[in-house]
């Protein structure tokens, strides 16, 4: 049968892990945590499940987990939300990034992406009958230049999506971006899909600059977010849109066709873990620094150059000075020779990129980091 | 904003359920369980959580999953499934069909929907761009014309969507349907969805006819299946897709966009109980048979007309005799009245319908059916 998206295989997380484990490689490839779960949470969810909290739970969330992502929210961005008329728990961030699109994006409607973007966007787009308009963002700085951005901007854009702190370039967004992104949207009337799935990771002490922040943004803006990545449990899929009502009402109208409602007792144990201990979020962006720096310092007498990595779980690694491969070849190289598994940057340019550049997740133990640094400085 | 769904509102069964939670009600609307998920499946789980179970599973689900889904499409079926090649764990039947729909439905096909239908099929023919084509079938028998049917197939016909034991009707399909369905969509070359979420729930002695059971329907079809019914743990949110390995290679392509994967430690939980407890499929017919009947004995007394239920955990009551409101007031009257939330059938008709049935739902408790059937023996 012809294919609905014929460019797309096999995510490169899946093939990656699947190359690392055929290898017996140090697998820092794709986003997930080698530590478990809190303790406390997976003690909450064991309680829930002998309780028999095992049937649906309602479709826009469980009340008490919407009710503590509003707090949340509160708490760390001065946001007022509506947890009843705002929040939508969704399995994933990835289904709430899909819905979201799907919500927004009409046949023919251009979407604005900065390249390298998560692999999910386009093709959701795509199956939306969407066109993503690709903006490419270049190392080491990716920066955004927002008169290019502006430049892109049709009669046809709908929306532009942003992704702070950013994956795969572990970029965040600074203020002057986020006033140049209200500046746009307003003017040309623009909605705002936020990827803030690494909110809580962001190193030497910058705040977070999450779109609920500004209200005129925020306004405008569905802001995708990740218990996952927060609370070391991807393979929970459970994460959330916060969109104002209007868009929330029709966000939930898919949401309730796509997966009508997420596993209820983990929702509940999350809810009681942002309550019984909201330290957790506060001590994640420490936590992750430390890795950050440890393998840093162990890349030290390596030939790679280190970009700076700002925020999320991620480090960039430029190998001009070590290869001519290109990064997916180096990438098979890495996990054939070193056994170590990276995921090559490239993919996420629509366009390619000849950059030299791969990008390690440091969501591991630290005799991981150690070791696959020490593999990474023999070459 | 404008909506992509203008006419959907918030789905009848989440409608009923929070109405009933309103006025206390017996809630007999939502098809969810009364009672708890197996002592077994719930430590598994446990266990598997506790292990550390916790990150991403393979996004087209955990193999060992997988394989036990394969068994026992053989074991009951006789279908043999290429485990790796044809199963894809999704978040409940919802996104099996959601998945599957977008996978075949490109902007301007038409696809066959039988009314009354399942809430979800035609907006997620909607959302892909399609169009559904209704077909109603009517009160007492809701018996297809396949003549009918046929004459609905045009050049821009791309599937059907079957449902057996089918919701709400409580009907199986019978060898003759599942023949003439053969007939047509090779004549056609059309594909089938078919959800067959009751699978394990049919009354009487009757095998299911699964359209696994007939190579050449299964060469065209994408089965639905749900262990949310399975196993009375809607809020788990677990389901799958079995399909032809080419059309499972694209189901898979959005899957990944979608959801990505689902809940692991559920998914191993799952996969553990149905190989340590087979007998719990198999003793499913029997158990709902008994609530089926308790059911339909305690209601002998009361005014309505009970259709015959051949599958699933409904049953359909005609009221003509009691009420001249249409259905939906009806239900409304029922909650406030005498405190039982049924489900109004003509909700599921795209164009209506002025029949005067409404839905029960019996997994519930003995006591739960008896007091419900009390009430409505009053009237
Ligand atoms: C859903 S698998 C991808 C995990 C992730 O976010 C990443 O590796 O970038
Ligand atoms: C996803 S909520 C609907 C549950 C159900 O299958 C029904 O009540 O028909």
């Amino acid at each position: 049968m012809e294919s609905k998206l014929p460019h797309v295989g096999t995510s490169i997380f899946s093939k990656m892990t699947a190359l690392a484990n055929q290898h017996g490689a140090l697998n820092l490839s794709q986003g997930f945590p080698e530590f478990d779960a809190p303790e406390r949470l997976k003690l909450r969810l064991t309680q829930h499940v002998q309780a028999g909290m095992n049937q649906y739970a309602p479709s826009p969330g469980a009340p008490a987990l919407q009710q503590q992502i509003a707090l949340l929210a509160e708490r760390k961005y001065g946001a007022q939300i509506d947890a009843a008329a705002q929040v939508t728990v969704t399995a994933g961030a990835t289904e709430a990034l899909f819905v979201a699109i799907q919500t927004l994006v009409r046949p023919g409607d251009e979407v604005i992406v900065f390249d390298p973007a998560y692999d999910s966007y386009a093709p959701a787009i795509e199956l939306a009958g969407g066109r993503s308009v690709h903006i490419a963002l270049r190392s080491p700085d990716y920066r955004i230049d927002w008169q290019q951005v502006a430049a892109a901007v049709t009669t046809k854009t709908r929306a532009i999506i942003i992704n702070t702190p950013h994956n795969p370039s572990a970029k965040t967004l600074k203020a002057a971006d986020m006033a140049a992104l209200q500046a746009l949207v307003v003017e040309y009337d623009l909605y705002v899909i936020s990827d803030e799935v690494y909110e809580h990771i962001t190193f030497d002490a910058q705040p977070h600059l999450s779109a609920l922040r500004d209200p005129v943004l925020a306004a405008r803006a569905m802001v995708v977010a990740s218990f996952g990545k927060t609370f070391h449990c991807t393979g929970w899929k459970l994460g959330y849109c916060i969109a104002p009502e209007a868009l929330t009402s029709e966000f939930r109208k898919i949401h309730q066709y796509v997966t009508f409602s997420c596993f209820t007792p983990a929702q509940l144990a999350l809810a009681d873990m942002l309550n019984e201990e909201p330290e957790h979020v506060d001590a994640l962006a420490d936590f992750y620094q430390h890795k950050r720096d440890l393998l840093i310092e162990a890349l030290q007498g390596s030939r790679f150059t280190i970009l700076p990595s700002e925020g999320s779980y991620f480090l960039l690694l430029d190998y001009s000075a070590i290869s001519s491969l290109d990064d997916v070849g180096f990438c098979d190289y890495l996990v054939e020779a070193i056994g170590v598994a990276a995921i090559p940057l490239s993919v996420f340019y629509a366009h390619g990129s000849s950059d030299k550049v791969i990008r390690l997740c440091f969501a591991k133990e630290d005799n991981t980091l150690l070791e696959a640094a020490k593999r990474l400085c023999q070459l």
